[in-house]
C-alpha cells in the first residue's frame, strides 16, 4: 500500500510540474479585429457597464457571475495533511475547481488566504463576493469554520457553504440511507456513535438529526459529550443540546454497546473489532478518517460488519464530497436559491442515494463517474 | 458618430447576453478515470501540497501562481463612467482578462471589491495576494489609488501595478517619443504641459520627469498647479515638488502658451484651437480623454498640430494601456521581478515605441494586434 501511494504521489508530482496549474482561465470569444475589441473590451462594455449599474440582477446575465464560485482556503486544514498554509492548500483547491468544471460546468476559482483570523477571513470573503455566484468554503480547521460559515451566510446573499462539513454530511447520509436498506433498519430507530467533533462531525450529527435520527451520541478524545460535560467549547455545547438525550457518559468503547451505527471521523486505530462485537445486530461501520481509517474494512468485516464505507478511493463505498458539491453548487447557481438549508441538503443526500436503485454491501454510494449523478443532485435543490 | 457608438453598444449588450460572461475557469488536464482522479485530486495531490508547504517556492512550478494575475477593482472610477461600482465595473474586468489570455497568455481573474475603503482594500489584496504571481489594480479612483497602490507594492512580494497610471503614462511616453521623432525635439528640451492631475496625470508627469523631461507643468480645474498653492492635497504637493519648476502660475490658457506637448487626461473642450495656436512650433497634441477627446483630431490638425493621438481606437494614434499590461505582465512573471520601477517602465515604453520604424504623424504608436509587439514588451522588463 505504502509503494502504490507513493507511486501516486511520484506521479502526481509529475503531472503538476508538466502542467503547471491544473486551471487556467479561457476567453469565450476571440479578439483579433479592432471589431471585437470594441464588442467585448470599450467602447462596447461600457454600455454593458452602465446596464448593469442601472440594475445590478443583470450581472447575471451579462458576466460570469452567476455560473462562477469562489473556493476558500486558509490552508489550516489541507486534506488529512493538517496547517499547511495557503500555498500548500492551493494545488487542492485547483483540484477542486478542475472537479467543478469538469462535473457540472462550473467556474471555480481558487482563493488560499494570507490570513487565518476569523474575522479577517469574514471580510475578505465579503469584500470579493461580487465577482462571484457563490462561496464555497474548503480546510478551514474547527471551530473557526462554524463561525465563518454561519457569519457569512448570514451576512452574504449567495451561497455559502464549508464543503468538508455539508459535503461530507450529506455523502454519509446518503450511504447511510442505502446501508439502512440493506440491513431492515429505520433511520428514526437508531443508534449512531460518531468519533470525532471536528466540522464533519458536527456536520453530520446536525444533519442526522434533523433527518430524525433519535440517538446520536458524539466522542471526542475524552469521551461522550453530554451536556453539562465542564470542558465543552461553544460549538460542542450546542452538540450536546440536540445529542445524546440520555446524558450518557464514558469512553467510545462503553457508548459504542448496542449502537446500530458507527461514524469515524477522527484518526485510525480508534475502533476495534471488541467494539464491533458489542454493537447491534449487523452493525453499519463508516470509517471515514483519511488516508487511513479508523479501522480497515476487512477486520470491521471480519468483526461482523454488515456495511463498511470509508474515505478512500480505493475501497467499495467511499464517501466522497465530490460527489455532491459540483450538482449542489449547479443547482443553485441555476436556482437563485441563496441559503444551503437543511431540506436542501437532504434532498441532496436522497438523489445521491436514490442513484443506486439496488444497495448492496459493496455498492451503497455511486461514484464521482456515475453518468446523470450531479445532474440528479442539481435536480434535487429545485424541490 | 452617436449612431455607430450606439450600433456598438448593442451588439456588445447581445454578445454580453449570449456569452453570459467572456471568461472561463477551465481544466488543462481531464478527470475520466479513478486514476486520473488520484492524480489530480486525492491521495496524489498530497504529495504536491507537501512539497509545497516544505518550500513555498514550489508554487510557482506546481501550481497555477507563476501565470496568474489578479485584476483587481472596487468600480470606483470605471473607464470614463464614473463610481459605477464592483458589479458594473466586472464586464470591463472580464474584457481585461480575454486580452491578458489572447495576448499574453496569462490567466488573468477579475476581482471586483464590495469595499472602496483604502485599508479595506489593501487588507483584501494582501488577503487573496497567496492565489496569484501579480496584481492588476484597475479603475480605483484618485487619489485612494496612490497610496492602495504604494502600500501594496511595499507589502507584498510581487508586482503591483494600478493600469490606469502606468500602463497610460507608459503608452502615451512611447507616443511621445515617436512623435517627438517626427518634430525633431528632444525629450530632455520640452515644454510640457498636461490638463488633468488624476491617477493618469500624475503618473504621466512622474514618468515624463524620470526621463528627463525638464518643464512639466499640470494643471487641474483651477489652473497650473505649483508648489505653495494652498488647495494641494498631499498627491498634487509631491506633484508640484517637481513639476512647475519656475513656479508659474495661471490658467491652462495661459501656461500652455509656448509649450511643445499638451497632453490631457481630463475632459472635452478643455482645449480650444486658439490654444493651440499660441503653442510653440509643431505641437504635439495627445488628447486623450475617452470617449471624447479634449479637442477633436481634425479640429487640432486645422490648428496646428504637427501629431495628434487619442484614447479612441476610430482615430489614428490610440493610447490604449492593453499595448502595455500583457507583455509587462508576462515579463514580471516569466523574469520573477517583484516591483515595477521607472527603469521597467521606461523600457516597455522604448519597447512600444521602437515597434515603429519610421513613425508618421498617423502613426506613432503600433496597434494591440501587431504581431510581436508584446513579446516585445515582456523581452524589454528583462534588462
Amino acid at each position: 500500500m505504502v509503494k502504490k501511494i507513493s507511486s501516486i504521489a511520484q506521479r502526481s508530482l509529475a503531472l503538476h510540474k508538466k502542467l503547471r496549474g491544473k486551471i487556467e482561465v479561457s476567453a469565450k470569444t476571440n479578439v483579433r479585429t479592432r471589431d471585437d475589441l470594441a464588442l467585448v473590451y470599450t467602447p462596447g462594455v461600457g454600455a454593458v457597464s452602465m446596464a448593469i449599474a442601472k440594475d445590478p440582477k443583470l450581472a447575471d446575465q451579462l458576466t460570469w457571475k452567476r455560473n462562477s464560485v469562489a473556493i476558500v482556503s486558509d490552508g489550516s486544514a489541507v486534506l488529512g495533511l493538517g496547517n499547511i498554509g495557503p500555498l500548500g492548500a492551493l494545488p487542492v483547491m485547483e483540484g477542486k475547481s478542475v472537479i467543478f468544471k469538469q462535473f457540472s460546468k462550473i467556474d471555480a476559482v481558487p482563493i488560499v488566504l494570507a490570513t487565518q483570523d476569523t474575522e479577517a477571513i469574514i471580510a475578505t470573503v465579503k469584500a470579493i463576493s461580487p465577482t462571484f455566484g457563490a462561496i464555497q468554503l474548503e480546510d478551514i480547521s474547527a471551530p473557526r469554520c462554524f463561525e465563518i460559515e454561519r457569519r457569512l451566510a448570514d451576512e452574504l446573499d449567495m451561497p455559502v457553504m464549508h464543503d468538508d462539513q455539508h459535503g461530507t454530511a450529506i455523502v454519509a447520509l446518503a450511504g447511510l440511507l442505502n446501508a439502512l436498506k440493506i440491513v431492515r433498519k429505520k433511520s428514526t430507530a437508531i443508534r449512531v456513535v460518531c468519533s470525532g467533533a471536528g466540522a464533519a462531525g458536527v456536520a453530520i450529527a446536525k444533519l442526522l438529526h434533523a433527518v430524525g435520527v433519535s440517538t446520536i451520541i458524539l466522542c471526542d478524545t475524552k469521551g461522550a459529550i453530554f451536556a453539562g460535560r465542564s470542558d465543552l467549547n461553544p460549538s460542542k455545547q450546542e452538540l450536546a443540546s440536540f445529542t445524546n438525550p440520555k446524558h450518557e457518559r464514558g469512553s467510545l468503547e462503553q457508548v459504542i454497546a448496542g449502537a446500530d451505527v458507527f461514524i469515524g471521523i477522527s484518526k485510525p486505530g480508534v475502533l476495534t473489532p471488541a467494539m464491533i462485537k458489542t454493537m447491534a445486530k449487523n452493525p453499519i461501520i463508516f470509517a471515514l478518517a483519511n488516508p487511513t481509517p479508523e479501522i480497515m474494512p476487512d477486520e470491521a468485516i471480519a468483526a461482523g460488519a454488515a456495511v463498511v464505507a470509508t474515505g478512500r478511493s480505493d475501497f467499495p463505498n467511499q464517501v466522497n464530497n465530490a460527489l455532491c458539491y459540483p450538482g449542489l453548487f449547479r443547482g443553485m447557481l441555476d436556482t437563485g436559491i441563496k441559503k444551503v438549508d437543511d431540506a436542501i441538503k437532504i434532498r441532496a443526500a436522497k438523489a445521491i442515494a436514490g442513484f443506486i436503485k439496488t444497495p448492496t454491501p459493496t455498492r451503497i454510494i455511486p461514484t464521482i463517474f456515475d453518468r446523470g449523478l450531479h445532474q440528479a443532485v442539481a435536480k434535487s435543490v429545485k424541490r
